[in-house]
This record gives structure tokens, sequence and C-alpha cells, in this order.
């Protein structure tokens, strides 16, 4: 575990960038090919793409990690997870929403984020084809979210003061929720204005941009969650577990714009 | 009903571009805008949101059809039918996916069809945000299907040769499908390869693009299946009701990139 003060939070904001820019070096041109293939991660009847260029967006990141921070941990959806000697891991995800990168859809995103031993520092979500990356830092004696397209950088917040009744709410997909979390998700979409399915990563950045208000999804890895968690806390959101816990390792995933809209979707999800 | 030989499609192919210039100015300007405020159309318990932004949009194309088209029918979501008697209509939907366009998510887009009395002729599908211009056009003695982005116009063409079983599918939202409807959706779904939602009309430019295979849907209205008709016919695609008919005034809609592939789908919905 790092000391705070020992985290040169500003370098690593530059250098994460430079991952971000690597990464879509790999994947936007092979987004929308013809001859693009996805193989099956799923050993059994599901269909879990991953893509050469899934592969080799990670491998980029990773060459530029290797060089740049060599004692750094990395924890990467395609590769063996390596244990540094800093306290820092990088988390990262290649290409979150596979599934919409195989179909052309520009919502899926590389996750990248920097977790101190404690919590995430840096969280980044960049989607090449529109050219947005969303970033939020949380530094010692600073906090900042931003969204950048070409080369304009904008503060975003989470929309706060919004209840349930009048929040747009998103999930991957209704039918990723089993058994009782069905009812879960049920009672959420029936107290929601407005409910939307299909976004992977892309959600996240939208309630930090503070135009939708909430996420909840479940079965989540740390490189599905770590970059949105610094993201939407350095714009005025809340992430966490579904008992309102540390969820920076994966699992079930509240995202809210506002601290009172994350204590609705939990009395929800209680039921 | 007009003679084909006396429409000048060419022409009118430059009139689309304008209407979704035109359009563009009204809907890009006001997305993501914190103050922007949706009305509910619907009369009932549900959510039918409609923005300033629609109607500015339609107004904005029919000024231009106004005064450059005055003898022609407009068909259009916000405002009145007008008959006119040229027997050429335009079918306009100013945001399809209002919903998605709330949400701050690009997979909206301003729908533009000309209808010549017995096809559609000229289908557009505009996504101001990234940029992206989806058009199909049936000349008289010419088909041409385009998505021009940036600039740079690239000729499109659905994917052939795909089975259901290794076919991308996508619907808007699981649960518009009532009653034994819900069952013909679940056995598509089981049948396909990678199912998703909401997506709206984006959906149906990704056929056209040729990176997924499938849209299903149902209870459309004919400015929400218009334009896509004839951009899916020129890319190499077939778009029927459920039964096979013409839907270019609404109803059940099967979109598909490959008569094969829309003669499996025809088959899983007859159950």
């Amino acid at each position: 575990m790092s000391n705070d003060s020992s985290i040169p939070v500003k370098a690593l904001v530059l250098l994460a960038d430079r991952l971000a820019d690597a990464a879509a070096r790999e994947t936007l041109p092979r987004f929308r090919q013809s001859n693009l293939t996805a193989d099956d991660k799923d050993q059994g009847p599901g269909f879990d793409p991953v893509t050469e260029a899934d592969r080799a967006s990670e491998s980029a990141m990773r060459s530029i990690l290797a060089a740049e921070r060599p004692d750094d941990g990395i924890f990467g959806e395609e590769q063996a997870r390596t244990h540094g000697t800093s306290g820092l891991t990088w988390v990262l995800d290649p290409i979150d929403g596979t599934r919409a990168y195989i179909s052309g859809l520009p919502v899926w995103g590389t996750l990248i984020a920097l977790d101190d031993g404690t919590r995430g520092r840096i969280g980044v979500i960049d989607q090449p084809f529109t050219g947005e990356r969303f970033m939020g830092v949380l530094g010692d004696d600073f906090t900042q979210a931003t969204l950048t397209r070409a080369g304009e950088a904008q503060d975003i917040r989470t929309r706060q003061g919004v209840g349930m009744d009048q929040a747009t709410f998103f999930t991957t997909d209704p039918y990723l929720f089993e058994g009782d979390d069905h009812a879960r998700f049920r009672r959420l979409r029936d107290a929601a204005k407005l409910t939307r399915y299909g976004t992977d990563c892309y959600a996240y950045g939208l309630v930090a941009l503070g135009v939708i208000d909430l996420v909840v999804e479940t079965g989540l890895q740390a490189y599905d969650i770590a970059a949105h968690i610094p993201l939407i806390q350095a714009a005025g959101g809340v992430v966490t577990d579904w008992e309102g816990g540390d969820c920076r390792w994966g699992g079930p995933v509240i995202a809210a714009g506002s601290a009172e809209l994350h204590a609705e979707a939990m009395d929800l999800i209680v039921g």
C-alpha cells in the first residue's frame, strides 16, 4: 500500500493519456473492418467475444507501462495479472463492450484505472470513434473530471437533485439479471422514468457527464468497473456494490449521480 | 402516383442532404444541453418524450420543402400530414430515438425518406454527433448506398452469407414485444449468435453497413421505418413486415442483410 504523497498523480495522468492513445491506435483501425474475427472466450454455451484488437490494445498499453512504470502492477482483461512493488496497480480493459465493438456500435471503450492499493485515483473511458475521452482524477489536493473531444477539455459534473421517478437508468442487458436479481431489476425499471440497455462502459461516462443518472449491473470484473469509480466520484457521484461497499474488484454495482439517488436505488435493490 | 421517369432523383438526393443539414443545425447544438426539457407525448402511463429539438428540426426541414417542393406531400412525426399533388411524399422523423437523444447517447438520428407512391426511393439516416450520414437511393437506372463521414463517402453493402446462428440481431427494447410477440422475440434471441438492445435507427444503418445482420421490431410508425427501406434495399438487404409484405407505412418489421437470413427470421417469427 502506497503513501498518498508518494504518488505523482499529474505525471500519471499524462501517462494514462498515452496509454489511451496507444490503445486507440490498435482498436480504431480495426473497428468495422470486415476481416475482423471474434473468438469465443466462453467455454460454455454463451458467446464471449475477444478480438485481435483486444489483445493488441492491451499489449500496446503493457509495453508502455513496462518501459515507464516497471514497478507497478497490471491487472488487464486479456493477460495474466502482474503484481508490482510500488503499491500502484493499473487496471486495464482494452475494449470494454466487445459485443458493441464487433457490432460496429460506438459505445465500447478502452478503460484505464490507476489503483493505489486503497482506492482508484485515475479513471479513463476512451471512445476513439466519437473522439471522446472521459477522465476522473482524485489527487491528493485536487479533484478533476473532464470530457475531452477534438482537443477541447470541459469539466463535467454528475446531475444532482434527480429522484428515481425522474431518473434515466441504464443497464447492459436485462437478461443478465437472474433469479432474485431479475426482480430487483424490474423494481428499478418500474421506478425509473426511462430505462435503456446495451451501452456498456459508455453509460458510466454519461453518468459522469450528468445526462443520465444511474447504472446498475451485476457480475462485473475489476477491469469492468475500476475506471468508472474515480471518474464518477470525481464528477460528484457515488459508486458502490449493492450493499454500499467497495466494488473496485468487481461484482454487483450501483453507479449513481448523487448520494440521494444512490440511496434510493439501494432501497429498491434490497426490496 | 408518379411516373418513375418524372422523378429527378439526383436533384432530390441533394435536397435530402440539405434537409439533413438543416435538421442537424437544430438537433446538434441542443444535444446534451442541461436546459433541454422533454415533454411527455404519451397520454397514458408511458413516457414518450419529445423535445424542442424535435419540433425545431422538423420545422426547419418543412421550411425548405415548402420553398423547394411545394407540391410534394409531407408526413412528419411532429406536425400534421400534408398531401401534395406531385405524387411524392417526404417522410420525416426529426429525431428518431428521442430517448437516446435525451440520454446523451449518439445512436439517435434524423430520418428522411422520399416515397413515390409505390415505394421508397431515397432513405437517409443522419447522426450529426458521430458525423455519419447513411444514404440509400433507388434511382430509375442506378442504385446507390453510401456512408458519408467527414466529407468522405464510401459505398456500403449488407453482409451476405450469414445464417441465423452467426447473426447479430438488434432490437430497441425486448419489453416492447408483448404476449405472443415476446415468444417470437425469444426464438430470435435464442437462434441468433448475438443480441443487442437500445439503438433505434442506428441499428438499421449498421445493417446497411454490413456489420450487423438483423433488426426486428414491432409497433413502428411510417416515419420510423420509411428511410430504412430504400437504404437497406440499396445496400443489398430485405425489409418487410412479419409476413413478407410492404411495411413502409409502419407496423412490425424485419430488416435483414440478405434474403436468406430474412427467410430464416420469418420462419422463426411464424414459429
